[in-house]
């Protein structure tokens, strides 16, 4: 089996020295991995690990570390990975940035750059919500913006990150390879557990899962990490910790694929 | 000698998992400690090394770990120690985070606001400067703000994020202690080196260092670190490696604490 597993947290540019970092640290990833090695032994001929630099890489033979930096970086290696080797299972526990720095500004050059488009405009705005329309095209098409090539000056007084989503990447697998096991993941922050189990079934009929792992910031502090790994037909086991998580994702894919290769 | 290393980059958090980091590891300033342990021998007492979780620790009998995060934290942490215990010198080496987050919002609520409050005003304005500045205000007291106390939803068209300086931390050690001997830090990018001096000597005039190191990113790369350990006569020596810009500072601040405790 080959196999993919995206680990740890992804980081965005803001300049040379700054970044938008998320809090993942590769622990689940790197459980993950050697839990493929001990249940699936020899039969687990390549994991792929991707992650950025500072996450935790376990230390298997059969391991091969592909190093990203930002969400594109991984999507691309997703990519180069999937279009030249038949991938078995991709666990995708990486926490990558939803968001990216679109562009840096400061309230003072954003403000001007509004007053200027209003103030050209000849006629004038039928009601509030037109004149809003139009501030928020002012925002989104605001140029006046700081050159983030360099690191940038200590001393702004107001600035401003505008931000743009990043794509999803969790779509690339199985449109490169239908046949693959995928496992995604979903972490939400204090909600019921019902929508938390809607939110990971939805997530997982979008992007044809085979599994969802759940799991709510609130039931995660220190040694405990309660996760909710979930099928297709609404059915999950319920874990307590990532090992167990780990155990509980590497037992239904490793039972999943000898169903399939059975046939 | 009981002596102060700063270390590493901090991080200020936006939500509950994203954070803004500074790209930094600590590597220079796990030199410099074990460089004082080396250079200085058992007149080293005791190195408060002060970094957030992540940042690299030497191993050294001496040491002691202050773990930060944020700003913030490290503020109150110096002027913890520096209020408690007679302290000889100060190496500020960490990549303290000039910004933090002072609110989210998105384009469309920041437009809503800005609309909002240009529809309710009952007088024209009087030129385009006028209604920037209005637009200004606008945007500084934006109150439609996202709630950051939880993880923050990933899908979000056009998040805003509005940043504010931190306050300058250096200031807090020659306040609290005149004595101790401070080496600050000074990193610019792609500037003549004249002008990374000059901003460096007004760093060291300005907060009263004893020595200011004096870095370029366009001249850091592998294992290549140039640096300049700036005096209060503009007199520096100039460094290649991470490795040697310690031995400088390091034999720069013990020569001082010499020459001071002979008196």
């Amino acid at each position: 089996m080959n196999i993919i597993i995206t680990a740890g947290g992804t980081t965005e540019q803001i300049d040379q020295v700054r970044k938008i970092a998320n809090a993942a640290s590769g622990r689940l990833a790197s459980c993950v991995a050697r839990e493929f090695v001990r249940q699936g032994g020899t039969k687990i001929e390549k994991i792929y690990y991707v992650c950025e630099r500072g996450a935790i890489v376990p230390e298997l033979d059969c391991l091969e570390l592909v190093t990203t930096r930002g969400a594109e970086s991984v999507g691309a290696a997703l990519q180069s990975i999937l279009a030249r080797e038949k991938i078995d299972a991709v666990v995708h526990s990486m926490a990558v940035s939803d968001y990216t720095v679109e562009s840096m500004t400061t309230a003072e050059d954003l403000a001007d750059g509004i007053a200027r488009r209003i103030w050209a405009r000849s006629e004038d705005f039928s009601d509030e919500a037109a004149l809003a329309d139009f501030v928020t095209d002012c925002i989104l098409q605001n140029d006046r913006v700081i050159d983030r090539s360099y690191k940038v000056s200590s001393n702004l007084a107001h600035p401003l990150l505008a931000l743009r989503q990043t794509p999803k990447l969790i779509r690339i697998v199985k449109d490169l390879q239908p046949e693959t096991i995928l496992v995604g993941f979903k972490l939400l922050d204090g909600v019921p557990r019902e929508e938390l189990l809607d939110t990971a079934h939805a997530l997982l009929r979008k992007n044809a899962c085979d599994f969802v792992l759940a799991n709510d910031l609130t039931e995660i502090s220190g040694e405990r990490h309660t996760g909710y790994l979930l099928a297709p037909d609404r059915r999950y086991e319920r874990c307590e910790t990532k090992q167990e998580i780990a155990e509980t994702i590497v037992k239904n894919v490793l039972g999943l694929y000898g169903k399939r290769n059975k046939k």
